[in-house]
């Protein structure tokens, strides 16, 4: 099996190809070669037992997608993209790869798809969003909630979307959308991101470290860990299509919770001494931002095909320091 | 006020035209200009008090939408389209037009109001469909309804309502998206259309001809005349843009009525000679795409925001024998 990965060098880009050189095939089928794009290159993969190639490459530029998919991937996972807070910064830019960079990759297979006399028809998994979502929100959300963005990056992200259901329902590729809940713990340092808060007030006590609350403990929101994420994209990678139907884009499940139960789900795992750790600093900006998002979704579809998130904000934390931490707490 | 119309030579577009040209005013303010485009020229308008120019142009020749916005006109209705029959048989002529072509009149838009310093931030009337939904509906179709298009046409358009939300709340230009139900009754002659049929049996009985119903008289389904049409357009030009709020696009009331209502209504208003002038002779192809359409709609908000639809199926015979008949029934 050949494998495209666009934004392979981000977050959730770089631990799914560190995934499939653990696991060495998808769905049971080896995997024989990963082509890793992003604007920056991806970088070593050490321990993989396929071919691996890398390359720096924007997928706004029209001439890349039909260069790429002149190799026929039979998996393409399509996770470039500019991000929310960029999109909305530099408009050209967002419509340019979140929507044009989308449209051409989907060309492309279509071009290679009808050149095969359709018989290259592989499986294209689309990172989208809850950003395609807008308030105000019923509670939970259901799967057959209106897309109401209120960013480009979600316009762009819900144009994806009914790329990606028309291009499969003629047969052009066989299409899956994921809607990701935010990735909690996201590792690394805390960033400029209103959503940070999420992460820090969990990562950065567990090793020790201050972190600020800005929101109220009240707040609530759905969230998935990073290895949830890459089991989301195997899953989208492998499942039979027929089953999904025609409404190809999928809410996927998470774990609703307000932060006074992320904070009790830390002390829990681990302790009084980290909570402590947690500054409680209003910030009346970023309580205005949140409190547009969506807190809960009822992703009853996903579910029932398969898709697997934690049960618990407890098994979040213990996932975190599981992969992040080697399964040490502390400073 | 300077408008400008995409697709003027259509049924709706003329239709428009030729009422700009009766009242002479949209919303009380003069009409000064009228440019009609279309991809054959719109012809004379005649009546009309101030200057009308038509010319032949496609929206999908990206040099166009830039030429036109030169002018900044200040009222902009896009109903140019490739329609749903033919954007299903020609996928890349349905994106250049419906998908390209938007895109490049909302950019045109955009780069005058920038150009501008802000200053010229027209009202965009744009037409969309309930080809934005998809099977399976509940009954009645709630306003927040998820968009699942199961056509390309319907594809694009989604994607149209999404940029139009996205410019309108970046400030780019104010605009209003109208989701037409069913338009009926049809003016002209019948047509192979697979909806042809719910205006074939009003239309052809009411001139003392036979008409052919292919689907049972159980079929439920939404209905607007010409004239709702054209008055949801001018209502969407004048309406307070405040009073809309983020979400842009609206499904359009109309009347929803099984054939057998239909036929009623016919009787009623015609009498039981045009009613025996309808042949029943069902056809699978139609019955089976017909069981895919939307029935009803709530149109909750575009009611409250004072867009009007006839209020019963003898309203809609009516105001088809005004408007096409001359008042006068019969072959």
């Amino acid at each position: 099996m050949k494998v495209l990965v666009t934004g392979a060098a981000g977050m959730i880009g770089r631990k799914f190809c560190q995934r499939l050189a653990r696991d060495g095939a998808v769905g049971g089928k080896p995997v024989t070669s990963l082509h890793m794009i992003d604007v920056v290159a991806a970088g070593e993969l050490p321990g993989a037992a396929f071919t691996v190639t890398s390359e720096a490459a924007n997928i706004a530029d029209r001439a890349l997608a039909p260069r790429l998919m002149a190799d026929r991937p039979d998996l393409i996972v399509h996770l470039a993209a500019i991000v929310s807070g960029e999109a909305e910064v530099d408009f050209d830019k967002g419509y340019a790869v979140n929507l044009d960079g989308t449209r051409y990759i989907f060309d492309a297979i279509r071009a290679e798809n009808i050149m095969s006399g359709g018989d290259y028809r592989p499986r294209v998994v689309f990172s989208s969003s809850i950003a395609v979502f807008g308030a105000p929100f019923p509670d939970p959300i259901p799967d057959d909630f209106h897309l109401t963005p209120l960013t480009s990056y979600g316009a762009q992200k819900a144009c994806g979307e009914f790329m990606l259901a028309d291009f499969t329902r003629k047969g052009f590729f066989d299409g899956v959308g994921l809607r990701f809940p935010t990735i909690c713990v996201r590792p690394g340092k805390p960033n400029a991101a209103a959503s940070g808060f999420f992460s820090n007030i969990i990562r950065e006590p567990l090793v020790g470290q201050k972190a600020i609350l800005p929101v109220p403990e009240t707040v609530r929101h759905t969230h998935a860990t990073p290895r949830a994420a890459v089991n989301f994209i195997l899953h989208a990678a492998t499942i039979d299509g027929e089953k999904i139907g025609p409404r190809r884009n999928l809410s996927m499940p998470g774990v609703c919770v307000t932060v006074g139960e992320q904070i009790e789900a830390l002390r829990k795992v681990a302790g009084a001494t980290a909570v402590s750790l947690i500054e409680r600093k209003p910030d009346e900006a970023i309580i205005k931002i949140v409190s547009g998002w969506p807190e809960c979704f009822e992703a009853s579809r996903a579910r029932a095909l398969g898709f697997v998130a934690e049960s618990s904000f407890e098994d979040i934390v213990r996932a975190h320091i599981a992969d992040e931490l080697g399964g040490k707490v502390g400073g």
